[in-house]
């Protein structure tokens, strides 16, 4: 028995075939064409589905159900993703559509969510029985899992932890307010302050390493410092500071089991890690937090991953 | 039949008798003379709970359970207080002194987690399923309680809402951290800022209300703005944009159905809620939040009532 989880993006359609054990043992995609009709996106889905089972020699009967993983809002109680705007979706009942094109049980469930889900169940989350997923990249995204339950908000309109400022007046963020998480510590915060820092500092190794500022990348600034530059140790110290700050918000409101780190940045590992616990521990309520910092192991395919195990809480 | 609630605190015990409805019907208090013994402070809980039973004509079969909310960190699971620094308790079996005593079984959890409960089950929360309580008092404590589960964290650490940090390297905590939310929004801070800007404006309003700047309360700059002081208006609208960040936050993150606020600066109502929400809607991820701001009802019985129902869930 397998399932097949889909990760339905704005560029790209991304659908695996994952075993009971929730290894992912096939993979296909094709262009979203996120311009089309919302029904010719389902039918790709659906025709993506079959194919798989064709291949691997399998009949619906051998597929528990069908995950997707979407942008924006989306209602898994019904189903509904009722609102990606990138897909051009209103109140899409995308489970019903599914189910009715190839009769088997589908599930739905908003991508961040799904990527944490999958970290949460066979990822570095494998373990324990709570956690927050952050995902450090263009934004700053994640998943919390308690009790093996992913928490939606109660009108699906949670889990936009990015969008916790940590400094009223501070970064402008793209969601119009000011301060937010994300503004600090996603790779695109962390690739704008090490931009500016080098601009200001021309003699920063930061210039030696790469042409041109605009080819500096969220790896650039850790290189530099292995260099021994100054200001790329200054524009970690604070990027750690600020993630620190958000995960301490995080520790003191619900204490999940494991905060799991994904995303580009994460591949640092121990050199986050290592400063990142220790202001954690001074900073956390009452000190030494029992909340354990990991780093995500299922890279990209944490989202098919989740989406496929939807079906199996 | 009936539940038995104990709200324990560091210089009261009070306890009160709560029918199946959820309505206190019978209250008393006793010293809790913290540097006791512990057993001391067990044994009069019993005795409480023996003498409400005898004054209401009541045997143990009519009680349902005993419910006691204690400060510090405690397990609801085994009915441990793990940590209560101003009771002296260390690893109390609580439930177990309790139930040896008495025959009739306990319940044990933090109180601010039972007077959140409280208002979820029987308060201003009673038509939600999910809901947020802070209270603004001398700090800025909460609870939070999603699908009638009280939200305490994996270790029993979470649900310090107010040392969320609002502002990196802001006004100073008593926890030792920058810019928490209790540093700007609890009913303590409203009287600091309250009192340096009287102090800072000799010609303001606040200095004809009192005789002395010790006497100002949290109440007072909402008088003084009454009286049409700009001083104090600047001060109460900073109070609210703090509130309104922190709440904001907390939506963004998991979107409780409701968010009730509580403690005496609460009792301003519409004052507050007014531009509260205004700002909320403003400030919230994709703008107008579903999210219901409330006001608490049961007072400084929350915590009692909290307590007993915990035995109802």
């Amino acid at each position: 028995m397998y399932y097949i989880g889909v990760d339905l993006g704005g560029t790209k359609i991304a659908i695996g075939l994952v075993d009971k054990k929730g290894h992912l043992v096939y993979k296909d995609s094709t262009p979203t064409l996120n311009e089309r009709d919302n029904e010719e996106i389902i039918d790709d889905i659906v025709k993506l589905s079959k194919k798989i089972m064709e291949e691997k020699g399998l009949t619906k009967e051998d597929i528990i159900s069908i995950g997707v993983g979407s942008p924006g809002t989306c209602n898994p109680n019904d189903g509904i993703i009722v609102k990606a705007y990138n897909l051009g979706f209103d109140n899409l009942n995308i489970r019903k559509m599914i189910e009715e094109r190839i009769g088997i049980k589908t599930y739905v469930d908003n991508d961040a969510n799904c990527a944490a889900f999958g970290e949460f169940k066979v990822g570095a989350g494998e373990a324990y029985n709570s956690a927050l997923v952050i995902t450090l990249g263009t934004g700053l995204g994640g998943g919390l899992i308690l009790n093996g339950n992913i928490i939606s908000g109660s009108y699906y309109g949670g889990g936009e932890f990015g969008h916790m400022v940590l400094s009223v007046d501070g970064r402008q963020c793209t969601c119009g307010r000011k301060g937010c998480w994300e503004a600090y510590s996603s790779a695109t915060a962390l690739i704008k302050a090490t931009r500016e820092a080098a601009k200001a500092n021309p003699s920063s190794k930061i210039n030696d390493i790469v042409n041109n500022i605009d080819e500096i990348t969220a790896k650039t600034p850790f290189d530099a410092v292995l260099l021994g530059d100054k200001v790329a140790k200054d524009v970690i110290d604070e990027y750690i500071l600020y993630l620190a700050e958000g995960i301490v918000n995080m520790i003191n409101c619900f204490e999940p089991e494991i905060i799991v780190l994904g995303g580009g940045v994460s591949a640092q590992g121990e050199v986050i890690l290592v400063p990142l616990n220790k202001l954690i521990n001074e900073k956390a309520f009452g000190g030494n937090t029992k909340t354990t910092i990991g780093i995500a192991t299922l890279g990209n395919d944490a989202g098919i991953i989740g989406a496929a195990l939807l079906g199996s809480n």
